[in-house]
């Protein structure tokens, strides 16, 4: 299983980039779909306790808050962790994938539901990582999904296979380094490995740029 | 729900150019990549039993037959399963998807697998279809689908969106005529449909035409 010290590294150098990023709404495509796409998803099951995994800042988990549920935001870089607590009361923890992967307990568990919001980078370290997650789960709980979707690639003349990416934070404001890499799967590879973990795909949606036509994101929920 | 007769119109007034097509190999994406997706989709999972339904001229229960499975052709156009008979032994009914929702029974039901291969056209005709065929499987039984990937719509400029489309045998050999509807479904509507009937989705593949790297076709697998 690859390592995801890069990763970390490069979150942990970005961290006030993205609070800025974050805070601005910087992201045009979170703005006009993707925000609004993983609340509604999460809303529609309404669970009762919902973990943020990758919260950063903890815009989600606030989101989450004022509709009263109960939830929770975990991220392995403590920056991030620390503005989100600045920012509002909620429960925030500092953990690391490789450490709920490891079997750390996290408050709070077992989750009626857990959401990772364009925050699933690896390849079989977020497959360790789900299958840590669904030991997580409340009975009948859901993990919600939200990433890239892989008709990107076509979109940018690649061969639509799975294959790792230089995320090197590209497109967006303020001094961003430490470029990290990440795996893009295509919608097959997604399915592929949710039936290894036995999680059954509950939902599959693709968000749509109002003005394109075409997916800005792609929406999991599995379970 | 829509009914089909333009679509067994279609198909009828069509048989004699369509077996022509499928004889002479006169579509590239069958030859270079879809034909042989349904093919190794339905090999690995090894069914007992097969119904090919909208067999047509019979060669995906050939093929079936050849690799010593237990194949029923069946097709809703007279003229296509004449063909298929003169052309090998195997077992054939005419029988239109109407004739399947309304409950007649099929000779050799329960199967262990129903393979629809490009035949499933309809919108809430296609969705009760597949409810019925669900009471005609085995224990265990799966549905083999394969049919145009939609990330098509985007390589032609259209919204991702449902909707229904002209077939008008377009870019074949052949004087084809009676162009009829079919309803065009993104991914996600594909996956909310199984969830609604209840079928879990086993695998989605995306086979890819060698040289462009592009899906060519979709084969959804449930039960």
């Amino acid at each position: 299983m690859e390592d995801e010290s890069q990763i970390l590294r490069s979150w942990a150098a970005n961290a006030r980039n993205w609070i800025q990023t974050i805070d601005n709404e910087e992201i045009p495509s979170r703005k006009i779909a993707t925000n609004r796409a993983i609340i509604e998803a999460i809303l529609r099951h309404q669970p009762a306790t919902v973990l943020d995994l990758g919260c950063g800042e903890g815009w989600l988990t606030r989101e989450l808050i004022s509709r009263n549920i109960d939830a929770t935001g975990a991220d392995g870089t403590a920056a991030l962790v620390e503005d989100a607590r600045r920012k509002g009361p909620g429960k925030y923890l500092v953990r690391t994938y490789e450490e709920i992967i490891a079997g750390q307990p996290l408050e709070g568990e077992p989750f009626g539901a857990v959401a990772i919001n364009f925050g699933l980078f690896g390849k079989e370290s977020a497959e360790a990582l789900l299958k840590a997650l669904k030991e997580r789960l409340a009975p009948g709980g859901l993990i919600f999904i939200q990433t890239l979707h892989p008709f990107g690639l076509l979109e940018q003349g690649k061969a639509y296979v799975s294959h790792w990416e230089t995320d090197s934070w590209a497109g967006l404001k303020g001094e961003y380094c430490e470029p990290h890499q990440w795996y893009y799967r295509s919608i097959g590879d997604w399915v592929a490995m949710f039936n290894r973990l036995g999680l059954g795909l509950r939902e599959l949606r693709e968000p749509l740029d109002p003005e394109s036509g075409k997916p800005v994101s792609l929406v999991l929920v599995v379970g």
